[in-house]
C-alpha cells in the first residue's frame, strides 16, 4: 500500500465532511461561524480522524460509519489549539503559518469559537452517526468526552502550563504527553474500532496501539520543534524551547528522544499482531509519524 | 404543593450528585479540580436541573433516571458563566457575591475549567444515565450539545457582545435571549421529558413550555439587574445597564417588561394544559421565575 495516497484520500473525505458539518459562514452572527471554519478548515494533516477511519477499516468496518466521529475528534483538536494559543495560555501568534484565531478575531470570539467547536463535536457524533447501534455511539461519545476533558487533554495542558520554566521529572513529562496528546489520539483509534464493530480484544489492542502512537507522535513533535524549519511546522522555531516547556529533547537529548519515538512506534505496531492486512494503514501510519518532517 | 419545599429537595439531590460527579480536589493537578468545583458548587439556584427533574416527573418518569442529564445541564450552565465572566468577554469580577473564577485562579485556569465542565457534561450524561434506552440518551445528548453551542448559547452570547453600546432592535434582543438563556432552559425541560418516557406530543408541549419559561426568566433577570440589590443577585447593580447591554427594560421600560414576563409565564403554563397534576411543579416554577427576587 502507498500511505501517502491513503492519507490524501482520507484527508479529502474528512475535509469535505468537516466543511459540510460546520455551519455556513453566511448565517447570523457570521463572525463566530467564520472563526469556527478558520480554526478547522486550515489544511491540517487530519492525523486523528485518519486514525479513526483506519481503525474502523482495520476491524473490517465501513469507514463511512466512523466519519462523523472522525470529524468530532478533529473538531475537538481544533478547539484545543484555539484555546491553547490564547494569550492567557501559550500566547502563540502563528499556527501552521497563519495568524492564530485570537489574532484574527480577537480573544472573545476565539474563546467562544473554541467552545462552539467542542459542543459541535458532540452534536456531530450523536446526530450524524448512522448504521451503528445506539449503545455503541453512546460509548464512543463517552470516550471522546473523557479524552477531551480533565480525564485527558485539559489535565495535560494544565500540567504543561504549571511546569513551564521548572525542572520536571520524567513522570511529569509522561503525564503531560499521555494526557495532552495521547488521550485524544487513543480515543480516535478506539472510536474507529468500536464503530467498525471490533471485538473487545481488538478494541484493547487498538487502545494500546493508540497510546503508543500518541507517545511516538508527541516525541516526534518535540524533536521537530527544535530541528524543524518554520516553513514546515508553521510554528515559531524552538518556541517550546524558548518557553522552557518540558519536552523529550530537553530531558533526554535529541538522539535518545529519536530512539524513544521509534521504540514507541514499534510497540504500536506490535500491538496489532493479531490483525490482518486491513490494519496495514495503521502500521504504516506508526512509521510515518516518527519519520515525518512536519 | 409547596414549591419552596419541592425546590429545596431537588436542589439538595442535585448538589449531592454534582459533588459526586465532579472529580475530587485532591487529585493531580489539583488546581483545575478546585476551579471546576468552585465554579459549580457555589450555592446556585439549580433552576435548570430542577426543570429537568420536574419535566421527567411531569410525564410520569422516575426523576432518578434524569439526574445525570440534569447535572449535565448545570455543568454547562456553570461553564458558560465562567467563560462569560472572563476579561475578554463580560469582564465581571463578582458572581453570586463571590470573586469570579479568573479572579481566583487566573485566566488560563478559568478558561480550562470552563472547557473541562463542558466536556464533563457530555461524559456525565452518556456514562451515568441508567435505565433508559440508548437511543433516548443519545437524542438527549444531541439536544444538550446543540443548545450549548452555536445553535444556542454561544450564538446568543456573540450577539449580546457585538450589540453592546449599540441601539438594538426587538428582533435582536429576542435572538439574544432565545439563544443565550432560552435554548439551554428548553433543552433542560426536553431532556427530562424524554428521559421520563414522554410521548412526542408531550415533548412538543414541554419544548414550548421551556421556550416560554426561558423568556420569562430572562426578562425577570433583566428587571432584577436594575431593581435588585447587590446582596440578592450577587452581581454589581445595574452591571448590564452600565455596559449598555441590550435588555428588556432598556427597550420596553420596566412596567411593560414586567407584563411581558408574566405573559410568557402564562403561556408556559398554558402549554401544559394536557398534563395532570404531576406537572404542578412545572406550573408553579413558571410563576416563581417571574416573582422571584434574586
Amino acid at each position: 500500500m502507498n500511505l501517502q495516497d491513503y492519507l490524501s484520500e482520507k484527508c479529502r473525505i474528512i475535509d469535505v465532511a468537516l466543511a459540510e458539518y460546520l455551519p455556513p459562514e453566511d448565517r447570523f452572527p457570521d463572525v463566530i461561524f467564520r472563526a469556527m471554519r478558520y480554526g478547522v478548515l486550515n489544511g491540517g494533516k487530519r492525523l486523528r480522524p485518519a486514525l479513526t477511519l483506519a481503525a474502523c477499516e482495520a476491524v473490517g468496518g465501513d469507514p463511512k460509519v466512523a466519519l462523523p466521529a472522525a470529524c468530532a475528534v478533529e473538531l475537538i483538536h481544533a478547539f484545543s489549539l484555539i484555546h491553547d494559543d490564547l494569550p492567557a495560555l501559550d500566547n502563540d501568534d502563528f499556527r501552521r503559518g497563519k495568524p492564530t484565531s485570537h489574532k484574527v478575531f480577537g480573544e472573545a470570539i476565539a474563546i467562544l469559537a473554541g467552545d462552539s467547536l467542542l459542543a459541535l463535536a458532540f452534536e456531530t457524533v450523536t446526530k450524524r452517526t448512522e448504521g451503528v447501534p445506539s449503545e455503541v455511539v453512546l460509548e464512543v461519545t463517552r470516550r471522546i468526552a473523557s479524552a477531551a476533558g480533565v480525564g485527558g487533554m485539559v489535565a495535560g495542558q494544565v500540567v504543561d502550563m504549571i511546569s513551564e520554566g521548572k525542572e520536571i521529572r520524567p513522570e511529569t513529562l509522561e503525564f503531560i504527553h499521555r494526557n495532552k496528546t495521547g488521550s485524544l489520539i487513543e480515543a480516535s483509534v478506539i472510536a474507529g474500532g468500536m464503530l467498525g464493530g471490533g471485538t473487545p480484544e481488538q478494541i484493547k489492542a487498538l487502545a494500546l496501539y493508540g497510546q503508543k502512537v500518541g507517545l511516538a507522535f508527541q516525541i516526534a513533535d518535540d524533536i521537530l520543534d527544535i530541528e524543524g524549519e518554520q516553513e514546515k511546522t508553521g510554528k515559531t522555531i524552538g518556541s517550546d524551547f524558548r518557553k522552557q516547556k518540558a519536552t523529550y529533547p530537553s530531558l533526554y537529548g535529541l538522539e535518545k528522544s529519536g530512539e524513544l519515538a521509534r521504540q514507541a512506534a514499534d510497540e504500536a505496531i506490535a500491538a496489532l499482531r493479531d490483525f490482518d492486512e486491513r490494519a496495514d494503514p495503521l502500521r504504516e501510519l506508526a512509521h510515518f509519524i516518527v519519520a515525518r518532517e512536519a
